[in-house]
């Protein structure tokens, strides 16, 4: 009796997150892989991860939408009421022994808190980071839900203790997404095809900026202003850019109503080269990290794989407000000569060296060893430890 | 431009925690109260709270009926996932600027996380205390998504500081329930009638028992073997009794079969008069704390209420595990032996003076005093405090 | 490639039904059955089909929670609309060549809906009678959504017609219960066991009267009157009863009730002997109807099943108001001297003999081999027939 | 007590028809109006008609998000099924005393569905029409629900009768949208920004074409094959265009990649002067149509709308088959040629002159003074005609 390990993928970023776990986890012969799709992942508008997880070989063993349109904080909190329920009816007719659940993105909550309350051993990928956004809350309420926890780094592992989880249950194994860049990076090879929406001559044989700009769902309204001060900078510099369609966030429409209004306005004399990807197959993004000159935006990405690869970045707002992050980086505001200076500093300085802070490249595996063998407790129990509040 | 705060009621325990904050609030000249009411607090079956709540002088704002039935976790996750769809309408059509959770229960995280997600800033009240039951993984989650506490103890106050959250934001105010008996105690009186359900004879001027019993949701099944043990020590002891009627978590229907199967099985012959409530007001149930002889079973109401009130108490089983508890209960097993010798021991020692530990009876006040004022930040952040793990 | 043909069972009443069909898709060489459960047929309360369904030897391949707690208009409509997300999920994920629906009952109309909504042709059992309740309302409804027809009788395949449909697509086979009722009489035998709740010394070998009286959507609030009405009638006869728990129809609880508190009234003096079921293995049900002297109530198991089966009844009530009936039958209001003077004649009576307008026994046989090869038009079309309008 | 009369607009078409009746309902002394918004209705990606209806005048009791993205046959179902579960609790806070659905799109079926199962008067207007698509089915489906009938013309009354509705309880007044075009072409006048979304050099003082194409939902995946043979059309004849975006119908995508790709395709060298309008104000509809030299496309104000203001139209392919039409229309195959010859022979041959068959301009007013008195049975029965099934 081998045990079933359901993950929950309902985004891109969390396949790129999830692949390597699955692989690993499919590959143990002592577990059994249950893949649950849902949300944004099964949308063409976002991509439809779907296909990409099935050409990658896996099994869709159930499929949940929930995503209401509107993609404002009122429909976050609605897709991720319907998903609970949904995938409550799921975990029922999957019956599995343990669920992952990945990250921070709203509707994981959905996945994580319909296995806790079904007394369901609750796995948790990338607990006790800090970053901006009502991502910050998600994250660690699905951490207070959680019964193993698979944090990326040590500061992570400390922070969850700190909120009163059991050590044994906690295991700093890495940030599964640097496996995938490093099969990625040695194996695969940079495969773009200009098609789609976009504009022009890119040749990426020569300096490109790479722009992954979200909307920050606690300053809802105001992403079209954000993405604005970053096409006033690249419109300074005019560099050559490749670019992402935002992810389904709250917000996400004021961020593409900006880039769609920027291209309208300037459709008969483009300042710069600029192709836009609705969707990026995740090694062609790691490949782009790896070759642009500088990555520009608030995905976390920038500081994550980033790191690891060695990214020079500008960061951008208050996303990531707080996230542990390396000296490839250069944070700044909303503010367009902020952001020409850093973007310069960048080109100047040129590639950083890897960073291992976020993990070596190993954590699938690491990952399946535990579930293999791990007892969690189903009753958690607050764990106080000592402290003087400071 | 006063302020509205929504309070969102959704079963017996709530009401009977949140009703003097909604008297504060109703009656601060600064603040709206805007009331939702859903799951069992809408339903017939747990005792209509609804008509308590109109009966007392509020207005019913919005009604949502969520609960899926069938008891189980299962339908307590489906419960919360529809509830956190309908009360993220609820809240679009009310624009409350504030929503106040209460406690723990299965669907008070629908309230909380679509109060988050759609970046109203959230109360919790009851927070930081320690429990058995999925209640304990809730209840910290809510924490995690709340922007302002209001705990009941000082204890739990340095708990929610040990989670991260901000000490300015943390209002150790007391547990509003003591206002609720404070005032009870002082001004109303017992008025019992013997309807409905039960059987015989009871005389409340003489001694008599006093039980309520729940089930444990991590322990899903085990209720009629708990509740059976209890009605074991009870039919040994021959004193007379008044129980309470389960309440809606998943395993209800176990406890309720047990209590069910030990009427028909007796009813020729009872062993000791006993009478079971659906439902009571809560003043009376505060007024029965304070005239029972012994109170026995697993609700919360044993450390809290009984501890301010001083009611001798039988603490049976896992439910109520790490709550912060003061001298007047005994903890047992489920175990007919350990429960008779507890009640025992509880008679010979007769009432306890009252503890101030959950407070003075003045929480409503306090609580209202400080959402006049509060200035949240509605972009939450972890607070890092200097521990080594232990 | 087979064709897969998913039926959704959602009550005991469904599940009654579709049985003889269920065994006749999975008995055929070309079809691949697929079994959903959902709404009460998975409740305990209501004696958990599920487990019925899975001890004839099906495997169930989804199963669905959807019961809004309440029993009222409002949670029925809320049910109804959960069902209809969540069935679609499960259509989604299982991919059936055809979704079987059977009958009327207000879950019924989500399993129906779903389908016609994804273009999956629509089969209808039942369709083109009459009655009273919303279930007259939905019925017709769902005919109007289905693209293949399988009415019980003539007379409610001219309905059908009436409404548009393509005589081509309506196939008159019978009603499948009466495929149960023939094998069942043929093969098996009463099995009672009198435990759970009920009353004393039934001897079925005497006289004994049978009664399944539900609520009535359509009137409600109306229903503990109702039952009290036959309640006094069996007062008065003082013949021993056989009674059936109401089913999940809102206003259930208000005949439950009725119930409870009869009990409750006369437990130290039973006016005549009574036991309950809370639920009965159809067969049972069936053998009842062929032993009683008098069945009495509302279920429309009197004019369907009585009549193939020749039972003596008593109808009670608008409920069944418009169904074709035959000569078994005698119509009451809920007046206790009509119902008292109705059963008294059906005693004398005794028993009818069979009529087969609503089949001869082979419908799900019937049923099946329609559904090998016909080819509906996805795309409906209102046939407009002659008429003057009276 | 006057009575409170809901109605539900989910959709631009559906304000674009219930705008009349809203405001004779609200101007009616003896009606309350009650407005109650949802599904695409509340969508900036499709307008925001409910920036409409508070501009005019109109005060929302409710605002319902439902849709659930994806726009396929699965998602408008599981849309239906949230909505008709919110709907309810919209229905039990405002207590309508009439329910009023309008047309057959598929999320109208949530707000029939819901009120007929709460036993509140359902009226429906515009139904007994003929159509292709799934709206066939939905608007039947409809009619069997409904207490009360406003049909827009004689044809659709005895349809009505047909499928066994009560005469007295069917009020052919007209269809509403009339009004509105009267009350437009009379007093406003066209006032067209061509801001947004389009290209080039539009003169409305010249001969233009105007074009609103949706997808057929039962016809699932050819969207984009549609629409492509119009903008074939459009290309060999060369005359300037006012196009439409598509609705949220499963397969909108379809379209909407169609005419995206089209633009690209040809954004250096446009074949002819292209505007297209995301969302126009229901006024500047009418003008269009009013002004327009040949309207082409699949949507029913072609045949509604077109057959009142005597608009020259192109009907392409099956999405109306069915549905009355007067003279005004050529109806030919998804094929360019022909296409480009029925354009060709409406532009020969001008406007056509105004056919009532669709009401006089007065239904609004007509439907305020039968929801004064009418007295609808709650309890429907079905009523059989006589007919040989011919």
């Amino acid at each position: 009796n081998k045990r079933k390990i359901a993950i929950f993928i309902g985004s891109r970023a969390n396949y790129g997150t999830g692949k390597a776990v699955m692989k690993a986890v499919k590959d143990h012969p002592s577990l059994i892989l249950q893949t649950i799709v849902g949300a944004s992942a099964l949308l063409d508008h976002y991509g439809e991860v779907v296909k990409l997880i099935e050409a990658d070989g896996f099994t869709i063993d159930a499929r949940v939408h929930m995503l209401i349109e509107g993609a404002s904080p009122l429909t976050m909190a609605k897709t991720t009421g319907i998903g609970m329920s949904e995938l409550a009816t799921a975990y029922d007719n999957l019956k599995p022994d343990v669920v992952i659940a990945v990250g921070d993105r709203f509707e994981v909550l959905a996945a994580a808190a319909a296995a806790a309350y079904m007394n369901i051993p609750l796995a948790h990928i990338m607990g006790g980071e800090i970053s901006g956004t009502i991502d910050e809350s998600i994250r660690h309420a699905i951490t207070k839900l959680a019964h193993i926890h698979f944090p990326s780094s040590e500061a992570a592992k400390k922070r969850i203790i700190q909120m009163g989880e059991r050590p044994e249950m906690i295991f700093a194994v890495g940030c599964p997404r640097m496996d995938l860049i490093r099969d990625i990076l040695e194996k695969k090879k940079l495969d773009l095809s200009f098609e789609g929406v976009g504009a022009g001559a890119i040749d990426i044989t020569k300096p490109f900026l790479f722009v992954s700009q979200h909307s920050v769902t606690t300053e809802f309204g105001s992403g079209e202003k954000d993405i604005n001060a970053i096409l006033d900078a690249l419109t300074e510099l005019k560099i050559q850019t490749i670019m992402l369609w935002p992810n389904s966030d709250a917000g996400s429409e004021d961020v593409s109503r900006g880039i769609r209004k920027f291209r309208e306005r300037t459709k008969d004399n483009p300042p710069f080269p600029l192709h836009i990807f609705k969707n990026l197959p995740v090694h062609n993004y790691f490949h782009l990290m790896n070759s642009t000159a500088c990555m520009i935006g608030n995905s976390s990405s920038l500081l994550r794989e980033g790191s690891f690869i060695g990214t020079p970045g500008v960061l951008v707002g208050s996303r990531q407000q707080g996230r542990d992050r390396s000296e490839n980086v250069i944070a700044v505001k909303h503010d367009k000569k902020e952001i020409v200076a850093a973007i310069k500093k960048q080109l100047k300085h040129g590639k950083y060296k890897s960073n291992h802070s976020y993990g070596k490249g190993d954590a699938g595996k690491n990952i399946a060893a535990v579930l293999v063998k791990v007892k969690p407790d189903i009753q958690k129990l607050f764990r106080e430890i000592k402290h003087n509040g400071l």
